[in-house]
């Protein structure tokens, strides 16, 4: 039987996209479904109902939940081709340590410098968003992906965010080309992959899409 | 060369615990180091150098951070005894779901339960706690431990608060046994074990800790 793989995700969302990416990186075909978060289905309910969350990716009739661990899943699942982690556990556990840094710093910092704070508190956003990309940067060094040569699991983890870099930036006042050049490099050349460049939407769809939630919001 | 393992915790942390705990499923010997977390040592603040917390593990002169990451470190490292995690992708990826469950929502609510809130915002911080608890008896069910028959990864995360137990029952003013017996049960099946026995500090050691630091800080 042909393995049935289904994503519920939403177009913008920087967890259900790295999901997506693993899946094409492995060559896995999926089906994708659209989300409408304010008007979530009963697949979604039914699948997550701790967090009624996406994403969700459901392999043959199995949901599984939460964006990192379903890319250790997906990595772990088809095995066989473009090993997203390492065999060795201090390289697993290096890398898990970077996808819960990006999760807990670049997620939580970019989400209070584009929505949440004004004044002060933006500043505050901002500056510890721009020392954790800092962090990220000095991780990369000279490698080509974090993992090292292959693209792997924290690339996916990050690459994801790549298409919100100009809301950060424009919401911030601040160039992520200027501040962190290696890192502005890793994420061209992370877009130059078919798999990242098919699932990431335009940058600019991006800012529409904050700018219209913002004013329909009545959010400055 | 023998391994030369050093943890660097607390003693009344649950996440240094849970490796304390896993190193003694696994017959692991190390050394353990009690940090002063008002004034961290040298070698915290060299092998943590990004969030400066506790745990460390420090294997071979390697540091590993943040207890999830340890514990599955723990696992794929000295795989040959006391498995922590099945071999299935799909039981592995439901165990990190918990294991993730438990750091957002029972850490979550636990700490802001018996430290951060009064009134309205302790009955809400109570509810959820035990909602939460509820969802862990619902996915316990009959089972011995949370992954089947054996001690494994969700009960090294989990038991890791049952020392903390009473002192959250103290402040809400309920009991876990009544609210979750299959749970408690879990607890006092737990605390049976070596590793568990070994490392989890008096109950009462715990609400005595949290009562002097509530005083120190003129906290109600």
């Amino acid at each position: 039987m042909a393995d049935r793989v289904v994503v519920l995700g939403t177009w913008n969302s920087m967890f259900s996209n790295r999901v997506r990416i693993a899946l094409l990186e492995k060559g896995v075909e999926y089906e994708y479904k659209e989300e409408d978060l304010l008007n979530k289905s009963l697949l979604l309910l039914e699948s997550n109902p701790i967090h009624k969350k996406i994403p969700v990716l459901i392999h043959n009739e199995r949901p599984i939940c939460e964006s990192l661990i379903i890319v250790q899943y997906i990595d772990e699942t088809w095995n066989k081709t473009s090993p997203l982690m390492p065999g060795d556990p201090y390289e697993r556990a290096n890398l898990r340590f970077w996808g819960d840094f990006i999760d807990k710093k670049i997620f939580d910092c970019g989400t209070r410098l584009v929505w949440k704070s004004k004044g002060e508190d933006r500043d505050e956003a901002k500056k510890e968003f721009i020392e954790s990309l800092m962090i990220l940067e000095g991780e990369l060094g000279q490698k080509t992906y974090f993992g090292g040569e292959s693209f792997g699991y924290v690339d996916v983890a990050l690459i994801s965010f790549g298409c919100w870099f100009k809301a950060y930036e424009k919401t911030g006042k601040f160039s992520v080309e200027e501040e962190c050049p290696k890192l502005m490099a890793w994420v061209r050349r992370c877009m130059e992959r078919e798999s990242v460049a098919k699932v990431l939407p335009d940058s600019g769809k991006i800012c529409e899409f904050i700018d219209a939630v913002k004013k329909r919001f009545g959010v400055e």
